[in-house]
Formats: C-alpha cells, sequence, structure tokens
C-alpha cells in the first residue's frame, strides 16, 4: 500500500513516500524536503530509493506558497527522470503529522472537516505547528482528492497520562478553561519505541514496561507502563522537561520574572530566549551535540558542564520515572543523540548501577545502525538502542486507520 | 548559653530565647511574634516556660516599625512577670535567619558591615525576605549591642552542591551576570535533619546518605551524600519543586507566555498567581493540608486529585534524588505535613516498595512526637520521621560562632 507521509512546517514540507505491508515489510520509495516556500529562492530535495541505488535531486526556483511547493513534490513524484510513480492516484493514502489536539483525540483519526475544525481549534497550543499543519492537511486534500487523509497527533500517545501525571498545581481553571496541563510531544517516536522494546525484548506490549528516551533537536522522555504512556518529561509546549540543544527544558517559573526584570525583556523575549538561547547552547555555545563531545574532550571547561548537565537532568528523570513505573523492563535510547552518541550514552548510565543500569562499555561503543541491546549479561534492568522512525510510524497508523489492519 | 533567635519578616518578628549547651541540652526560655507592625493594631504574642509550665501572654498596640517592635520584645523578656531574664545584656548572642547569601557564605557568619553589605546585595534574590531580615539585625545591634550578632543563611547549607545540579540550561551570563542559580531555600531544615538522620541511624555524619523531605507551609527536598547537600528541590527562589500549600512547583516556563497571553496577566501577577493561588488551594480551593486529606476522605474529587498530585510529585522527587545519591540511608519525612500527616506519609511511600521503600503502616499511623522509625523490620532504606527545629539549628550555629564550639 502506497501511502505518503506529511509534516508540513511553516515554510517547509517534509515527505516520504513508503509502499508497506507492515512494521517489517515496508520500503521507502522517495523522500524529500521543501524548504524555504514564500522566500525569494525555494529549495526541492528529492530523494529516490530504486534497486537499492538512491538518487538525490535540487531544485531551485522560488515557492510562493505551500500549493506550489506541494505542486513540485507531485511533479516530482510522477515525473518519468526523477518519479517513482505513474500518477498521484497511486498513492492510496497521505499521513500527516500534526502537533496538537489537545485532549480531542487520543488516537490517528480519519479528516474530516471537523477534525480540521479540532486543529484549528488548538492553533494557541501548537501556534507554530499546527497552522502550517492544517495547510499542508488542505494542499494534500487538492492534489490527492480520492486518497484518505490521516492525521497522527504528536500528543496522541500521551493521552494515557493519569490527572496526577499531567496537571499543573495552578487555578484549576486555567485546565478547564484555559487548556492548560501537560500534553507531550514526540509521542508518534515513544509510540514506535514502545512498539518496538516489547517486540526487542519478546514480551506482550501490555505487559512492557520502559523508559523511552528521545534525545534528538529536541529532547524528551516518556515513562511507559503496560504499554501506555504513564508521563512524559515535555508539557504544555515542547520547552518543559530535558536541556535539549537550544531549550532550557526544567526551572524555577520565577526566573522569568527575576529575568524580565534586570534584562527588561518582555515575556515573548524571555520564552524565546529561553527556546533558542538555552539548552546545551546557552551553556557552552554550541547546540550540536557531536561538537560538545568533542569540545569537552577536548578539554573545554563549559562543554564539560553543559554534557555533565544534559546527562544529570536525564538521570533525574531516569529516577523519577523508574519510582512511578514499578519493573520497568528497559530504558531505551533513540534518535540522533540517543541512536548515535555512545559517550551521551556511557555517561547517563554512569552511576546508575544502583538501580540495575549497568551498561556494557564495550557493546556500547561499538558502532552499529541497528536495533541493539548494550546491558551487561545478567543486568537487571535492560539498556536499549532503538532507532526511531516516526515517518513508518505515521505511514502504518495511515494504513491501519485506511484498511483497519 | 542564653540566646536570642530572630526571624523577621516584612512587618513580623519571631523570636525564641534558648538556653543551650549543645542540641540535646537545651530550654527554651520564651518565644514569641510580632504581628502586624505597621498597621492600626500591631500584636505581640508572648510565651514563657518555667518550671515546666507554659504562660501566654497578649498584647495589642500600634507598632510604627521593627524599632518599636522590638523594644516590645525585650521589655517582655526583661518585665518581672512576663520575662525570663532580668536585664537584656544577659543575652550572649543574636542569630538571625537570612534568607539569602548567594555564593557568598556557605557558612553561618558573624555579622560585620561588610555582611550587612552583602545582605543588601541580595535583595534582588530575596525581595520578600533579606530587607526585613536586614532590619532585624540592625534594630537588634541597638538593643544588644553587646551581644555578638550572627547570621544564619537559608541558603547556606546547599552551596556543596555541583555546577551540574545548581545551574540552569539558560544563557550563561544569566548566571554570571545576574546571579540566576538553583539556590535552594529551608537549608536550616534540611541540615538540621541531616545531623539528626546521622545520629539516629548510628552512622558517622560524613557517610550518611538520605533524602530529607520538608513538608511544612513551603515544601522542599535535599539530596544529601556524604553528609552534604548535593541537590535540592526549590530553586532561585522558593516557587520551585514540590507542590506547596499555595504554590505551583515545577511547571513548563512557557505556560506562563501561554497563560498571560489568555488572561492579560502581567509578569508580576502571573508569578504572584503561582506563588498565592496554585497549589493544592488552586487545584481545590484548600491550602491547609488537614483540609485537604479529610476532604479527600469524605469523597472531594478535586482535594483527592491535589493530594495524588502532592505526593506523585514527591514520589519522582523521591526517585530521581536516589538515582543521584547511591546507597540512601533513609527517606526522612519532617515539618508539619511530614512529622503530623500519617495518610500524606503513606500515599507518598505506596507503591515504592520496588525502590525499597516500604512503610510500616501500624507505625506510620500511630501518635508520636519525637523521632522515629516507620520502615518494615529488614526493609533497605529506613523511613524516618523527625521534627525539624530550625531555631534550635540557629541557636546552636549562633553558639558555635561565637565560642567556636
Amino acid at each position: 500500500m502506497k501511502i505518503l507521509v506529511i509534516n508540513a512546517g511553516s515554510s517547509s514540507i517534509k515527505y516520504q513516500l513508503m509502499d508497506l505491508a507492515d512494521a517489517h515489510r515496508y520500503a521507502v520509495l522517495a523522500s524529500g524536503l521543501v524548504e524555504k516556500i514564500g522566500e525569494a529562492t525555494g529549495r526541492v530535495t528529492h530523494t529516490i530509493f530504486t534497486d537499492g541505488q538512491e538518487q538525490r535531486f535540487v531544485e531551485e526556483n522560488p515557492l510562493k506558497n505551500h500549493h506550489e511547493g506541494m505542486s513540485r513534490v507531485v511533479a516530482l513524484l510522477t515525473d518519468p527522470q526523477r518519479g517513482v510513480i505513474r500518477d498521484a492516484a497511486e498513492i492510496e493514502g497521505v499521513g500527516h503529522r500534526v502537533l496538537s489536539c489537545g485532549e480531542v483525540y487520543s488516537d490517528t483519526v480519519r479528516i474530516t472537516p471537523k477534525v480540521k475544525a479540532t486543529i484549528r481549534e488548538f492553533f494557541p497550543l501548537g501556534p507554530l505547528h499546527n497552522p502550517p499543519n492544517l495547510m499542508g492537511i488542505e494542499v494534500a486534500e487538492e492534489f490527492f482528492p480520492r486518497a484518505p487523509q490521516v492525521a497522527v497527533f504528536d500528543t496522541a500517545f500521551h493521552q494515557t497520562m493519569p490527572p496526577k501525571a499531567f496537571l499543573y498545581a495552578v487555578p484549576y481553571e486555567w485546565y478547564t478553561r484555559h487548556r492548560l496541563r501537560r500534553y507531550g510531544f514526540h509521542g508518534t517516536s515513544h509510540k514506535f519505541i514502545t512498539q518496538a522494546t516489547a517486540e526487542f525484548i519478546g514480551k506482550p506490549l501490555a505487559k512492557t514496561n520502559l523508559i523511552s528516551i528521545h534525545l534528538g533537536n529536541g529532547c524528551s522522555m516518556a515513562a511507559v507502563r503496560h504499554g501506555k504512556c504513564v508521563d512524559t518529561s515535555m508539557g504544555v509546549t515542547p520547552l518543559e522537561g530535558l536541556i535539549m540543544g537550544t531549550r532550557s527544558g526544567d526551572m524555577d517559573p520565577a526566573a522569568l520574572e527575576y529575568i524580565m526584570g534586570l534584562t527588561g525583556m518582555d515575556i515573548h523575549q524571555m520564552v524565546n530566549a529561553l527556546n533558542k538561547q538555552s539548552g546545551l547552547k546557552g551553556i557552552c555555545g554550541v547546540n550540536d551535540m557531536r561538537e560538545v563531545v568533542e569540545k569537552a574532550a577536548g578539554g573545554d571547561a563549559q562543554a564539560e558542564t553543559a554534557l555533565q548537565m544534559f546527562c544529570y537532568r536525564i538521570q533525574k528523570y531516569i529516577g523519577a520515572y523508574l519510582a512511578v513505573v514499578p519493573h520497568v523492563d528497559a530504558i531505551v535510547f533513540t534518535a540522533g543523540i540517543g541512536q548515535n552518541s555512545a559517550p551521551v550514552r556511557e555517561r547517563i548510565c554512569t552511576g546508575l548501577g544502583h538501580l540495575g543500569i549497568r551498561l556494557d562499555l564495550a557493546k556500547n561503543a561499538a558502532r552499529a545502525n541497528g536495533p541493539r541491546a548494550i546491558h551487561q549479561a545478567g543486568a537487571p534492568l535492560q539498556i536499549l538502542v532503538l532507532p526511531t522512525n516516526e515517518e513508518l510510524q505515521i505511514a502504518l497508523e495511515t494504513k491501519q486507520n485506511i484498511t483497519g489492519a
């Protein structure tokens, strides 16, 4: 079944065309990125995969809007040379990544006018993502009028959290009237990892307990009990929780007033600084973890501090989630940093032996791409590295929504 | 040695006169509270303890300022009927609770002009406490000119935290230039509890690891390794961390921008709401834990939710601190709620058996005032209830500062 996965941003469209049967039998036919929509020169990077060969094409042309961007995607996908299908009608379903649906949907849904209205209703909770997500849907409806359109929400997986985990201790009407609560994000990734973990350790999903540690551009963790999310580190926005490349994660809420008073920043500048000038970048000037690790290894004290803070925060979350989820089977590293940075994984696991977390240093350091276990033989807790695949998860859920299987 | 302990607030002076040899041989001679300084009618509640008898006197008179308030304290302490000493000169030392000294002092200090200048320097970090604390010092210097004056800082105990625990992941110059970092509070209580724990479990302080859980009007936790604080839940202000009577504790920093946008509040109103209208009160309308527990027992769903949230947050902190402090000897409950609320302690410990936390329900429920253990025999971790005594700690440190012993 050919499924197109779309992740539309404010000036971009990420896409991937997959032909899939199930989580293990699928092929990526093409993937790409439309960038700089609305700017002087737009760019489309289009990659096709045929017979084990990868070919990349780059186009630079002004792209007025998402409609023009999507028209290039369709043209490229169906191009005799650069394409992988003959006709847009071959696409049997379109799966859209949508940031937030608040508490309205706890699962993937077929897009209807009502769903679109809900996505619009949640613009205030996802001001940077929900509007372009909706635009991506509307453009896709034009170009693929007969393919079912499906929305996969980044918050859906976390909807199983109990109130004690999702409520903030603030005036209750901020929740009932203003919808303020912990929603969590990266849900599609944490869900994928949850299923992948159950499969990897050979347990039924409903009996699998894990701590999913997604360390990428954004970083978040999820506590999963019996296959369901019971807590997560991101909050009403993706700022809360772990330290990230440029995001602060947790901090004293009163610190905002203090710093605003000293610097003259307004609340928007302040939160912008916490999102864009903080995290690893704020501490050591660099937001790319590879560079931070290199600098720390080279003796840069600020990079070393940033790295220690990053890992220490994760250790505390591991402890917190081990407390509220008894009998955790595995802690699982995923996403760019989680899959690729052996030094970061090592620092996180070091000193947690008393919790049953015992890293096998050689297994951890070995270069590998696939799913793998990196704990010592006989350790009470498994430590896994599992590659996440949000596009595959979206495609699978889209297929399931369409076919019912 | 007769030590007067003073805690001066913006319109109040709390005092306690002690005669003490050491932590176990001391007597409270008198204690009291001057309130409503600067208001139409001030009030002094003065209690004396003689021959095992307690006598309470209440005065109501306008008190223009802290000078007038302190003059009543001196008059009462030396009054032939209501007093306990003949002359103010009998007081051999005055110990002052002072909120914050930033990173300048990590221990108790004799008050000098330089110390007073430092307390003034930290007004921005303790805007509600440092100014009246300094006023209390200046008034005490007038009335007890020959007694050494000593400052005991509420942040001092936490100064042993490592940078990975005290830094926020924000632009580094917010720390170097604006002094933004985690300072922690309730340090005098956590220090007292640390020493009391070592003594109770019969271990040298330098080998004692514990999690100190101070649950009173304000609530905070400290992770203590080898007798020294390595982490704490309060931050640059006492708002961060646990859920409290009216304080939110941890929340997504970006939530402030979101709620301010929807309500029109400015940052001061917002942080005020997080300090005064949040916590237990925000969730269920009531900030007194006894009432919350009663309401929850009576079937009030909001009170039940508030209670669950309160305890869940503490469970997560216990887990976090167990992760970063290996081989914890004991978790210790103290302060009003910690010492007196068996239901709260039970809820916190329930479900943490896999961490070695095994409450003896009967011991927990038994009414008692003194230090006691409430874990099951043979449990890997001790669970203690130890009464805190900040006044005693301040008096002891004042004596030590003066006598060097």
